[in-house]
């Protein structure tokens, strides 16, 4: 009964269903003294929104209100309350497929769960509670900013296509940053978007991973033996809608490694501890190292398609056949790159304070 | 600084350093009426005990002593102390290398946090640490027996070679038991143990995949929109040693699925709502459906090596170089499927009772 | 960093400055399929509002918008967010204190605390922020009555005059709803007025009790040994801001009792167990016994008073005088009384959902 | 579910029955760097044991082991275990009354929690319980004295005989850890020892007040607006067990004064802000103001006493009558005192990490 909140000390309490007045969260546990306005937090839910020849056609602002929390232009120290309208609501395709059980979604279990459930959009379960992440996570970055730490985020994989990068991570971000798609390797783009076209074209949609890489953590963050960095960010990072797995470093692949391949040496360079290679992801017995922190997700394939699926109806019980019309992306990983990347920063930070890193005025 | 605590309901706060007094933990929120003996919980410990030819010859009798919580067997539904004395504790192979940093171990990192460090057998960041795990698993196992779950772990890979396995889970579950590294495929265990016995033989260590099974979950556990059971598994999995990945269901590989390909359709039969598939793994909109939960980690390489690796001295901030001698598995995926059991169970038992489904007597 | 949140499984998290665009609050953990309407929380909003001669002349409609968890007027048993507009803002009359800390206020510790204030109004620690937690209160109180729950909240005590009462609660409470003082003794009545307008006459202001009676608690309730009923509920009251005392039952009385006088003696009347006396205030080794709970809380005299007083100047760091005009009530002990009730519910509820007696759908 | 764990950042998890073989408690959370050896922890225990002719005759030897969290005498940052074994217990004075509702504890409570109970000596409710918060409070201790923190606590008033102190609170402590019955006012201790003895002899027992101090706490600690300093005081001081009653400052005597009375006026001196009064009790708007902090707990009278008591027959449902022998103090006054000074040490400390005072590393 109390899952809407994320964080021990930077919490996020979100709230809205998909088509009911609005989306929004309360942020508390911000450092006071933050230069912080309502434009911060929408160029990130800029990046969040659909857009484009790829994406659904659903258009909401998304415009922000801070609500509490902030004077001219100041934070507080206390909490800061957001609110995202949904204004471009439309709940007529849903009323159809009301009593339906859509395949991959959260219909039945909800109704399981409630005893109840919100049949207009998906409801609470919906990509749209997502706003709210990404706006608390517009804060957190700005924070961490403040510490030299910033979170990068791009689509590593679309539909089996793996995007082959190299260079600083900077440069990858901003190449990714102007694909459509968050692909990074500009050769092979193309294919990733004709195999959405093709996805589209065929009522289907396709899946892929999202990396993440936070660069400037300090060494020494993150709490044993439960809060582990990697293990906070594999449940900040899986909460997500459509995340199916999560890995630091090597991940999986570390499984198939010898020790002496797996293990990062070290060297001391003036007075500095350096590592010769990052298969740990940054993080070792759950603290960080200091290098990068690398974590990926698997993005299944977006669940809405208009493919016909044998369901359930979940007030007759009968078996049924569903054509899910809506509104929907064929490959949400783009935009699932902004939301790992808020969920990242948030985590990240809660870390950073629990270390007693972060003063309670900046 | 709160991180030695996992549950929000169902509450496991452990202790103890590798080769310090003993082990243990508290474990409070067990409902009362609960048969408990010392003897279930050691029966849990003996699996993960170090045994064979392919493990350390550390030699713990690892006995539990409960200390509180129960009077004539029977729970109270106060705290169960749980306490297993260190006994075969020999600290003098790390002498000399006290103030290197082990690659891939936790050192450098604990230093980095805490300033100070145990120095001896890895301290707090060992894997006997995990003791206090499998002894609160086993109490969280006998809860949720008496509401027909059960949860079942083995070996689905070792250094590269994949289990194949077929028919129920049960019986995976008991040829994987038999096996001396929990590997359910009897045709390629033999395989398995050659590559551990070559790693061995190398002074290096492999690494491999551990599923989890969880039979008879009810529909409707998992709280949106943060502790998902799909989040809060991959937080209490990945918070495991050596843990460098997560995944439920068809996991990353669903990032290369198409979403006809991905999402379970659903029938009724009998008036029981059923999928034809599972490439969920349970769980939708993080919320369990009923079906059976599956889970993967992938556990990395055994970081203690005899070879010869480059290092750091934390003390003069010099390069060294450092064989690890101590007494070390090189494979540790057999004894890592119990520990992933057990905190599987924690996190279901809890989200069970966040669910209002476990009374305060049973 | 972590203040705006209470409760543990039934969680209220509240936001909003006095002079700022809003207050309200995120309720998470409300169970399903609750009979939820703005006007049902509308009625306690009104009842905290201050109205009539003895109250601040600020007027504000106090009307919630219900955001989120809410399908046609039933819970969904996701978080319901609820939003109050400020305003009648006029943050005028603070412009010529705006860096004076008024004696009795939080205006210095906010300073001290976060580096910087909101002195519009008292900001954050201004009794406005009250309206959130009546707000939550009231669907509290929604959900308890689903268990025959009641809570009755009365002035015990203003201005040293106590409130003689007899008889049921239930009447106790009708009477006191009916006085302009929330004083449910008829005889004495006047004498609190008279007490109140001469310290309004004198540009000062008054104290006094408020007493919480709950009905229908059943017996079990309460965690050990931390999150003991009283416990709890002391938290909970003690943080209402100019709350200076909490006590249960006979309270600081029994510091002066015998343990022959204090004991509640008990006895069985057709098989149910009974008590001859409630000393104990329902509450005994932190659970509830099944009696009325009952509580009682010290209010101070409101600080704001037009009187000069000596005090500092934050900003230049000198000695100055100071007059608070502002708007303010002489003895806010009426509508603490509102405040109390909605705390208490809010604990209560909250112990209930541990102890496993509210089902996720009612 | 979750009662025995107190404390947000530095975590108190207590367990233990009264008659079961240990009582103990995990502190996670503890910096690192501390100097920490068993013999400070056994101070503290040592001035909460029975001793005397006053008090009860058990007589365990309450020396703690440290089995975790310390290397050489230094905390190491990791939870520090604790445990004390009961040694002196003797049963059989509770075999008779193993049905029997004692009036005045917690034995039908537990009953109708827990659905079962352990009868022997109060179980987990008995006062042995707070061995293990007094032992993590001499933790709590040792690093506010890092800060210049220290807390006093003495018998402010017994058996309705109140103490008149003046001086500093060294002084007044000093004189009360002297007194059998911890009462700072030498003139009236007699008094006091008097009515104590008087109400053995009648097979009574008294109550009283315990007050505390907390010197050298910096202004702005405390969590606006839930986890205020007073409100967490409270909390924690009203789950000993006993306490009926917690208030601040001028507590519920300000119920009676006037605004113009309460409110502490401030200056400036040599660029530093003082009051000139302490109504306050160190706290405003849950802020500490950098004075004295200043608690009053109402402890009931003993509810064990030898008189003869109409009670219940847990088992029978029928009535009884019962007449208390076991071991029991006639006023356990001077011990919770001890007690309550670890508790507020405990909720301190947690705040001073919360606001960021305290690094990892000491």
């Amino acid at each position: 009964m109390t899952g809407s909140t994320f964080g021990r000390v930077f919490r996020v309490t979100t709230f809205g269903e998909s088509h009911g007045k609005a989306v929004g969260c309360i942020v508390d546990g911000c450092p006071a003294g933050i230069k912080l306005r309502e434009d911060d937090i929408n160029r990130e839910l800029r990046r969040r929104r659909p857009g484009g020849f790829l994406s659904s056609p659903r258009k909401e602002k998304d415009e922000v209100r801070i609500l509490s929390g902030v004077l001219d232009d100041v934070t507080l120290g206390t909490p800061v309350a957001l609110i995202v309208d949904n204004r471009d609501v439309d709940s007529k395709s849903y009323e159809p497929i009301k009593n339906l059980a859509r395949p991959g979604h959260a219909d039945y279990t909800y109704f399981a769960k409630f005893g109840i459930r919100d049949w207009r959009g998906g409801g609470r379960a919906s990509g749209r509670e997502t706003v709210a992440r990404v706006a608390a996570g517009a804060i957190a970055k700005k924070v961490l900013e403040k510490f030299g730490i910033r979170v990068y985020g791009f689509s590593r994989e679309i539909a089996g296509i793996r995007a082959e990068t190299n260079g600083e991570i900077e440069e990858v971000f901003q190449i990714s940053e102007k694909s459509p798609v968050r692909f990074p390797d500009r050769e092979r783009e193309h294919l990733v978007i004709e195999r959405i076209q093709n996805a589209m074209r065929d009522g289907d949609s396709v899946g892929g991973i999202v990396e993440i890489v936070v660069k400037g953590v300090p060494a020494g963050i993150g709490e044993p033996v439960f809060i582990k960095t990697d293990a906070y960010l594999a449940f900040a990072i899986m909460s997500i809608p459509a995340v199916k797995g999560v890995e630091t470093g090597a991940g999986f692949e570390s499984a198939r490694m010898k020790g002496s391949e797996m293990n990062d040496e070290m060297f001391v360079e003036k007075g500095r501890i350096g590592f010769y290679s990052n298969n740990a992801g940054g993080v070792l017995g759950g603290i960080t190292t200091g290098q990068d922190i690398v974590v990926r997700a698997a993005i299944k394939p977006t669940p809405s398609i208009s493919r016909r699926q044998r369901t359930v109806n979940l007030n007759t019980l009968e078996n049924e056949e569903i054509t899910v019309k809506g509104r929907h992306d064929p490959c949400i990983v783009p935009r699932a790159v902004v939301v790992c990347e808020a969920m990242t920063a948030i985590a990240i930070l809660d870390l950073m304070i629990m270390q007693g890193l972060v003063p309670r005025f900046l």
